[in-house]
């Protein structure tokens, strides 16, 4: 199939970071935007980041939260209080320490030296410390818990290398913020969120991810656990792209989070955080994407058929325009994925090859192009997303009757949905390797010329401290780290591979983003 | 009916600012943060800010308007292009000098010296330069025009004297920015996104508005004509609900958008932008609050109806409960204005009573409660919001049975929303007063002990430049401002009750907030 003419001139097996920007810029999915880390996000990428908010918030409302709102703005006294909080997050944050600006005199604008803050204020870089305050106001007795919150937000984290969706200075999220009688109940519920972003990220946006805890080194600041899931990119990378952090009592302290008991007296609240932000979209793009653009999963695609007449800007176009819009309501009446099925009919001027391919790469799950020739017989030409490409390097179109193009679309939404999700889980567990027992082994996998090594299983006794700090620095040698612990694993057999002593339990290694 | 023990301490008619702050807490809207101007939206009122934003997204979606997200941080260079937008903004803005912070080797923590920004950044107050940037490379030719965008975003605008929902430091709202070819295409699509508001306010959120254009002082900085939705609160003062702006050609030369028109040469953009925001909660409140608490529009309530089953802690509960359970699931699949009518069955521990009147101060539009002895007769204790007490002063409950409850509740709630306009429609319309000649008469009628006054439809000359400051200045002895010259209002037939010459237009002056 080398005759195949890819609608991106990067390709993925050749230089995959070149590859994603192509994609980004392709796709018209954002852009930067001149202020340092920050991008733009342009209607095709946001509109996907609208879809995963909204059946994620369905699902997070499912789960018994409430969505509020915090200011943005969060006093420097409130960093103070947790110490290894503010010692994971002060070396980045963005410091709000004048509310005007006055002319210089020059024709410019300086902060105005009498409007300096008495005390600065922290832009947020996630909200534990300012949530916490409330929680403390709201929070009284045991008939209070659990206090179960979350809000949608943007956030501020100062970043020095940044790539668009994976590190960006500002990015959106959502963070949830809860509190609990006990640790039994507050870590049942850290779980309980790490499968509802399990069931997000497999279910909605096609991402087979490995949940499970993160290893002490690499916990949230301030947390007693952190838990999480993990992606493989198609360069054998992980992502992480969801976590679930126990926070023990240690925010409930700093905050004065209390309660009183069925028995009368004061306790500290058991508390939990976790979060997923527009870095799943990065997510998306290097799991779904091809040679040829994106491919949206059907549940988060803004549109998910684009009808594409082929108007030729004379007499006929709008007996075509009347035909094509008969057919988009009738699609507009069905169902897809337990959803009124999104289709768009798009006018806008243009050739309409070049807008086939101008949705190629922005990855609409399915094409229907319509032309004179096509409505005179009752046909469409259809296209799909996921199987581009016909044996002989042309567009695989088919040509259904329109009303058999109709009727078949829901079930091939959820068809495109599903080979998505296998394709992808396939490619992981293709690309996790097994039995590799002890360093030299290692090394020598990941010094091999193999292009995208992917995740490496090991076993290991599950170090901590000083002889974990050993660990990472052995791993940060082969820039590789420990991703998770799954939950449900396969129980250890073994020696562990840094240390030599009878293995505990068995992770992942892997190179991340 | 002076028996009425009402919800609220604080009544309307005594201290309408007193009132205000109490439904807040006693809705449970809202509460100060502890941060300087900011507040912490609470459940109730994020949901009742995330339906209106669903449905006023949905209407600019309709409209043709995609949503993006542009960063919140504008460098200080972008603010000096603009000079009549800076002179507007520049006293009141959050200035980012520092990314990073420092320990101050006394346990605190203060800005890295190292680490200030070379250009400082301002946190967005609106964002016509950040988003004309980007315009500016999106536009090239006038096949991509009308170029329709929207955000919705949090800004910052530092307040001295900040009142929950109608003014805090930090706020939440949408802003739409739009391109165009010309002058006439931009006035249209900037009274088109007028009548959008217009109808968001009236259909929604039930609170009637006069749509018109503002006077040249109370223009957006930058704009060429500011266009407003002005909605009358219960103590007669005004509140500017929504703006839409025509900015003319001025942000197009500032920030460069330039497209190649039809004939090949290169023209400026006219641009428009427009946004409501939070403070719509605030005029909600002020419009359909009253002494009971708040009285939330049907469209836009988080939750349209309550079931409260009066459990016992006693056997009876699991039978009651799962009675109850049936009829939410009977009312969860009727429609009400076009959804799915949105039904809680409230479980939390607590007195049903104590229950009740919570949801009367958040002022959910229908309770139902349920006891063992509804239960056996088959009949259900239904509460109206909108007429809650009989002329015996009790609570004004009727009895159906649990099956026209279920069936009749789409019609009460259509009811209820028209209902709640209608009421606000006619005390507004009973509180504009006509026929003030001059200016005599006018500080006559404000300084009446009349308590609430309402507003004032004058005729005026249109004065414009030190001809109109003057008449602000008059105004302002007053305490009094130009609201709006209202979209298709009567034609002017007498003089200027300001200069005596011959009128050319009505207008409203009114005290606002």
């Amino acid at each position: 199939m080398s005759n195949i003419r890819h609608a991106l001139s990067a390709r993925r097996a050749d230089d995959f970071a070149q590859w994603y920007q192509e994609v980004i810029s392709a796709a018209d999915l954002a852009e930067e935007s001149g202020v340092r880390g920050c991008m733009v996000i342009k209607p095709w990428g946001y509109g996907i980041w609208e879809r995963i908010q909204r059946l994620l918030d369905d699902r997070i409302k499912a789960t018994g939260h409430d969505n509020c709102y915090f200011p943005i703005f969060i006093p420097l006294s409130n960093f103070e209080r947790e110490a290894s909080h503010v010692e994971g997050f002060a070396k980045e944050m963005a410091v709000v320490t004048h509310h005007r600006l006055i002319s210089d005199g020059k024709g410019g604008l300086i902060p105005d030296p009498e409007a300096k803050l008495e005390e600065p204020l922290v832009v947020r870089p996630t909200s534990e410390t300012i949530i916490g305050d409330a929680m403390a106001r709201w929070v009284q007795s045991w008939r209070d818990l659990p206090l179960l919150t979350n809000q949608w937000a943007n956030v501020v984290r100062w970043e020095m290398r940044t790539r668009m969706f994976l590190r960006t200075s500002e990015f959106l999220w959502q963070e949830g913020h809860t509190a609990h009688e006990d640790a039994a109940s507050a870590k049942e519920h850290t779980l309980r969120m790490l499968e509802v972003y399990r069931a997000c990220a497999e279910d909605d946006l096609a991402l087979p991810v490995i949940a499970g805890e993160k290893p002490e080194n690499e916990r949230f600041p301030g947390a007693a656990e952190t838990w999480s899931i993990e992606a493989m990119m198609q360069d054998g990378k992980a992502l992480q792209a969801g976590t679930s952090h126990y926070l023990g009592t240690n925010f409930a302290k700093a905050s004065g989070i209390q309660y009183q008991d069925r028995e009368g007296s004061q306790q500290f609240c058991h508390t939990t955080s976790w979060g997923v932000s527009t870095r799943l979209i990065g997510g998306v793009i290097m799991v779904h994407g091809d040679d040829d653009g994106l491919r949206v999963p059907p549940a988060i695609a803004p549109h998910q058929v684009i009808i594409l007449p082929m108007l030729r800007d004379k007499e006929g176009d709008e007996e075509l325009l009347a035909y094509c819009e008969k057919l988009r309501a009738a699609i507009a009446a069905t169902s897809s994925l337990g959803e009124k099925t999104r289709v768009l009919l798009d006018k806008k001027p243009g050739k309409a090859a070049a807008k086939r391919w101008d949705w190629v790469r922005k990855g609409a799950p399915v094409i229907l192009e319509i032309g004179g020739r096509d409505m005179e017989g009752g046909t469409v030409s259809l296209l799909r997303r996921d199987r581009l490409w016909a044996e002989n390097g042309k567009p695989d179109f088919s040509t259904p009757t329109v009303e058999d193009a109709a009727s078949s679309l829901p079930a091939m939404l959820e068809d495109i949905q599903k080979s998505l999700f296998d394709e992808a889980a396939t490619r992981r567990d293709d690309n996790i390797t097994r039995g590799i027992a002890d360093m030299d082994a290692l090394a020598d996998f990941y010094s091999s010329d193999k292009r995208y090594p992917g995740w490496v299983e090991v076993q290991w006794s599950k170090p901590t401290g000083a002889a974990l700090d050993a660990v990472v620095e052995k791993l940060k040698a082969l820039k590789l780290t420990v991703r998770n612990v799954p939950v449900g694993g396969a129980v250890a057999d073994g020696t562990c591979i840094f240390t030599g002593e009878p293995a505990v339990e068995r992770i992942y290694v892997a190179r991340a983003y």
